[in-house]
């Protein structure tokens, strides 16, 4: 890992950069690909199945013998890890409801707002080597708290026509029944156009590939929402002279098996610690079965080095990390001083694979820098916040000669119409 | 208005269609903007200030003393009004301030999201024939709330250098400094990347024509998020037999007077509320100084008779308006049949305008149907939610298992060894 004693200030920039990924060749084919959905719906669906997944298939959609016999093909183990994750998924996310209280603004003035679910919402879960079943959990759990009344999920199948079982115990332990067995961009132009058989949905959440990544950014400026830009995972720790190496050592190397464009960084305030934390990762790299992969994101990566714990928070704002490990005492006390971060782990025992999976919070982040301007998966991420409001003839008459006198002043004439022809008639009664 | 009586369901898609505003032939000429402004910096922005607003401009920031004089050019009565909007828009985002609690999913694990303000935002606010200091209040106020460090206002100036007064007066009465005279797509852009005058920021809020929106989305797929997609403005107005046509009419004209394109809908249980309706408009369009604009958004507009109100609001969440009056009596009792709608109105006082100017709900809302999948700009648009979490080391222990099963049914095996490491170090103790 490439190693720096206390950058000044204007390296940072040079330092927080991500790789850039230019994606814009893929316009045209993964353009092609919605099209060709759009117009011929599930014969499009099977062709690029064919073609890409190497698989005929007749029914797209998981029916409901292969649902059900994804149980007999789970390890009872998995069952309980998968009810213990869901339970804590549950409980935080079901935190994250409020009912807003109606405020009366001005006498007689009296607004609120109301969340309601997207009424249709498309989960993405990528297929490949590991089955992500903990994703499915991440973002099937919110949108049912939510209330989204259709949840659509897309997955790949493999080439004997079948989905990853874990993946469908998941879906099925959690009551989501709508299943399509088509992978990449063509699955998000399923669920963005509908199909004959795919239904039709307004958001479209979950990771993928840069084929399923360009496809969401597509479909996005056609009117369907996304839950975030993608980009590759990072983790950046901070820790002191007292932190366990070993542990920082698993911590980095955990993210660095994600593969070669995850970006792992760790800045800490003890020169000592970046030797033994090197120590510790080359003992540790060695028993992982991914060893050439992490191995070659550590090449990539960064550690650096600070006077103060302060100045490490600062760097580490400045590089607004998707996960960020505050691997020190008292990690409490520096929770104000965070700014730009996705999800944060406070001391030693708070391991980011917590995070991924078990201990409740959501896993679906912004990272490539975007945690400074974009929040995580959560119950929100699947409502739309509407607004509401109640004028009685007094709450009018208190607030009218504003309306009117601004509306006059943007030479809106009409605006100020609606409530002078109310104001007449009050005036009247 | 085009008419029509009790349309069957599967009429419905083509009558809730929006007019598609085609924009890929934007996509050079405005890529070119901002690629110029990237490279060149205020130098470009100058050229493009020159070109389109037809002013040369040394100073591209507003100065303190064009601040100050704001306020000698504007009316008490404009000042009052503002006083007005601001104390109710404040009162009503200030509610939408939570502060979530700590949950405790399993025993010694903690989790829990804090609130942080954006950085830093960019506010873009359209010159033009109206100058739209209602939008300013209706950005800046939630992110002050929000705690965005810094607020940068764009807006352009006529072609004296000036920038509009009311726009001023409000920017300084909200203690809005860092105002720049940029107009367009080349506001965007300054915004997006910085400038030698105007600081990058990560966020961009505001309306504008076609080509502020289509430099919106660009920079939108380059990691600048945005507010929401645009679209042109719309109202859907639900009324029957006992509503006030002069009221509906005054609504129907208060918001074709926006523009051509805008979407002017009347859905009604009552064939005679039609007639009255359209009598009443054509009385008041007299009056109207955009009369001759209205008549044309009123062209392309719609009426619709439904046999009952539960009908009528189905039509409208398939419609999902931006604005929704329910101009009915005890439109309350209707509320939970709203699945679909920026902003609801209800009762026969709870004019559009109201919302727009003074209420103190927020006016910059999802149009275009994307009130199906998007809500309108709060506090919480102006905020990351971050999620924290602290594990004790019984609460490692207590779901330690679970993480290491599904990391290891993930493939994940250094993820798993993260807590394996850990746990093995607390069996030592």
């Amino acid at each position: 890992m490439k190693t720096i004693y206390q950058p000044p200030f204007q390296e940072w920039e040079q330092l927080i950069k991500r790789p850039t990924i230019k994606t814009e060749s893929l316009n045209e084919s993964i353009s092609m690909i919605l099209n060709q959905v759009k117009l011929r719906g599930d014969e499009a669906i099977r062709s690029f199945t064919s073609l890409f997944d190497e698989v005929q298939l007749t029914d797209l959609q998981v029916n409901q013998e292969e649902l059900k016999a994804s149980s007999k093909l789970v390890s009872q183990e998995i069952k309980q890890a998968i009810e213990v994750a869901a339970s804590n998924i549950k409980k935080f996310h079901q935190s994250q409801v409020h009912t807003e209280e109606v405020i009366e603004t001005t006498d007689g003035v009296n607004c609120w707002r109301k969340s309601v679910g997207i009424e249709r919402v498309g989960l993405y879960i990528p297929g490949g080597t590991a089955p992500l079943f903990s994703t499915l959990l991440m973002l099937a759990i919110p949108a049912q708290i939510a209330g989204c009344k259709q949840i659509v999920l897309c997955t790949p199948c493999n080439k004997q026509g079948k989905v990853n079982e874990v993946v469908l115990y998941a879906a099925q332990y959690l009551g989501i029944d709508t299943i399509f067995k088509i992978g990449g961009a063509q699955a998000i132009a399923a669920m963005a156009y509908g199909t004959e058989s795919v239904p039709q949905v307004y958001k479209i959440f979950g990771p993928g590939n840069q084929y399923v990544t360009k496809a969401k950014e597509l479909v996005q400026t056609q009117g369907v929402a996304i839950d975030m830009p993608a980009g590759p995972s990072e983790v950046l720790i901070i820790a002191d002279e007292q932190s366990d190496a070993e542990f920082i050592a698993a911590d980095l190397l955990s993210q660095a098996e994600h593969g070669i464009d995850s970006q792992v960084v760790f800045v800490t305030t003890s020169t000592k610690k970046i030797e033994e934390v090197n120590e510790a990762i080359n003992k540790q790299l060695e028993e992982l079965p991914r060893k050439e992969l992490a191995k070659q994101t550590l090449n990539n990566s960064l550690m650096v080095e600070f006077a103060t714990l302060k100045e490490c928070i600062a760097f580490s704002n400045a590089y607004a990390p998707e996960h960020l490990i505050l691997n020190i005492d008292h990690a409490e006390q520096y929770v104000d001083l965070v700014v730009n971060a996705g999800s944060v782990f406070l001391g030693a025992y708070s391991c980011e694979s917590a995070g991924d999976y078990a201990s409740g919070t959501n896993h679906t982040l912004p990272t490539n820098g975007y945690a400074k301007n974009y929040s995580g998966v959560s119950v929100d991420s699947f409502v739309k916040k509407i607004t509401f409001q109640q004028l009685t003839k007094q709450g009018l008459q208190n607030i009218g000669k504003a309306i009117e006198v601004m509306a006059e002043a943007e030479q809106l004439i009409a605006h100020k119409n609606a409530v002078s022809i109310r104001l007449k008639k009050l005036s009247n009664e």
